[in-house]
């Protein structure tokens, strides 16, 4: 009976040891996808909603003059902002398919140093409208749809990888990450940065594909972040082929450091 | 009585679980506050104490020659050293205070990315005097006055909010924030950086207040932090006014991605 | 008897929740050195080994001419790559002696803002070689010694020193660090930067030393982050000296902020 008692105390506290453990797991990382939902709690017209990554979406109906010229607004009065503390690429993505769907336009993208102590970066896109319910409602698709471009980026407990595809970039990748508007984009991506290097190797030799841009920590294209970063073009089997096969080989290295790597959501490459 | 057994068994545990989430908790914030008063057990002449955001502060009563040059000290031999892991806008204003009732001078404000894994900066601010015990008398009001200006630092898992207000600028807030020596003075800052814009926006729009400069991740002023930051001036009613209003925005949209951003001081605006 | 059984369930409880706080404290620091051996295990001919800091060492027996030019690899086609997420002094060190025992030559050395949220830099170097065999024979090397250059890195919750010190610079120290190949060399460094100040005054006050730079967190040098490094060269024998005199300063001074600051590995100055 003792040792029931013994069992059944030592059950209950290592459960509640695990919880402790998984809780600042997942504090350490990303916090988990949630819908655009919570605006009438928070109770202010600028809140939009929260998702994956801490990311945080939200308009402005008319920014007051004095900030337009120091916020570089152009003649945006009408704008939605889009930022968050883990990942640039899935918000750059999520934004590239919001402003196709909307009558909206994207200002600026800006990679704060960041991840919340990972190697990577934060993210601040704004997005200009004419009419304010156009910026939500491409602040609100983008929420949406984060999840899914959060679904190649894999983590450890030592870094992480970040691929993602489209057969057709358009406004937001070509501001960003200069890629040609309705032409298939590509990007591998891996911090420590020397994992990034070699997945940048095994892209270009993988299938047919067309260079568009190296950044490094200490070369431009990062903010000083800890990854080696490839983005190209191509014909989009063969874009898609390149990136697939640096995820392969992306988590082999990463998992040498630590854990297997994973999705916190479903991978869509 | 088995059941009573069990019960305060885990009361016990469920204790000592709280205890160990609080100190992980803490850990990954800021240091608690304490006054200038360990120099004893350092046993160094150039140690004056520490404080709050894991801030040290520091004497030379004569810098070597060789270094004076790679500083950037001027004709200054004996200065003052102030820095923290945590917090540049805590320092600079407990500097500022410093500077105004002691006969020092600010050589330099440098602005690591830093916060130990949070969205924002460290702090690293020289000063110089003709005498090392002005020095020395300037970093114990720093330090002593630090926790006051952490006041309105809020906090929770997802970021962090800072505001800071005076009615009478100093010089280190002329060096550091391009303020007006005796003018009033404030600033709204949130990490991640979508929130400081809204924040700004809020502000400007609260009364009639002045910008005086607004950073953004990647536009300067911040050292590629995840923060947006506006300074304002005006008169001293309005500047308060135009705070306070972000404040109350503030923690509703940092508390849509976690809990209640909470103050590890006490609020002073 | 009750009493017993709570005193028995208390300690393995006790037990548990210390194994828990230790993982969590290494997890923030750095990982465990292990030996370059796991190359099997990867299947990956790029792949090389691990080792503490997050340390990865790969090589690319031919880099795609595409990206010779983007990577600045000059004519190099065959490289090694050495990359952590914590260290950028550790792994210079450990390059400069890979790089004198071996035939081939540093390419590039990138300083990334990391240390998964700590105070410092991680690191990208790439070497360059005639042959693939004698980059993976350099990058072994390197991934061998390197827990020995974390010897004088200390740490606490607090932050970080770090020290380096050789008798005879080698090209890595020469390309990173503007070291003179053939003479002593030593580095102090601490973050919070306002202790790295003070070592530095200490070290050029306790030898005949000459600096050759001194950096800090905006002036150049760093990538942000909160640290300030002096190096210096002179007779090896006051180049130790000196770095010894900043070590006794910089564990008392970091020891006030938390506690006593220690070492992964085993000093070796």
């Amino acid at each position: 009976m003792d040792q029931q008692l013994i069992e059944k105390v030592m059950k209950q506290v290592s459960d509640e040891l695990a919880a402790t453990k998984t809780a600042s797991a997942s504090a350490s990382s990303t916090a988990p996808a949630c819908d655009a939902c919570c605006g009438d709690s928070v109770g202010l017209t600028e809140f939009v909603g929260t998702a994956i990554g801490d990311t945080i979406g939200l308009v402005i109906a008319s920014v007051d003059p004095m900030l337009t010229d120091v916020m570089k607004l152009g003649n945006y009065r009408s704008i939605g902002i889009i930022g968050g503390r883990t990942g640039a690429g899935p918000q750059i993505m999520a934004v590239d398919e919001a402003v196709k769907a909307t009558n909206t336009q994207v200002i600026s993208v800006e990679l704060p140093r960041d991840t919340k102590g990972g190697a990577g970066h934060g993210s601040l896109i704004i997005i200009g409208a004419e009419d304010v319910s156009d910026a939500r409602r491409a602040v609100e698709i983008a929420l949406n749809v984060l999840p899914k471009y959060f679904g190649d980026v894999y983590g450890n407990e030592a870094g992480h990888l970040e691929f993602q595809y489209t057969a057709r970039a358009s406004y937001c990748l070509e501001k960003a990450m200069g890629a040609t508007r309705g032409r298939a984009w590509g990007m591998t991506c891996a911090g420590p940065a020397a994992i990034g290097a070699i997945l940048a190797d095994t892209a270009v030799k993988a299938a047919n594909v067309e260079v568009i841009g190296y950044s490094s920590p200490g070369n431009g294209g990062t903010s000083y972040s800890n990854e080696c970063i490839l983005t190209f073009t191509g014909d989009s089997g063969a874009v898609r082929q390149a990136v697939r096969a640096a995820i392969e080989v992306g988590k082999k290295l990463l998992g040498s450091l630590g854990g297997e790597p994973e999705s916190t959501t479903t991978p869509y490459i």
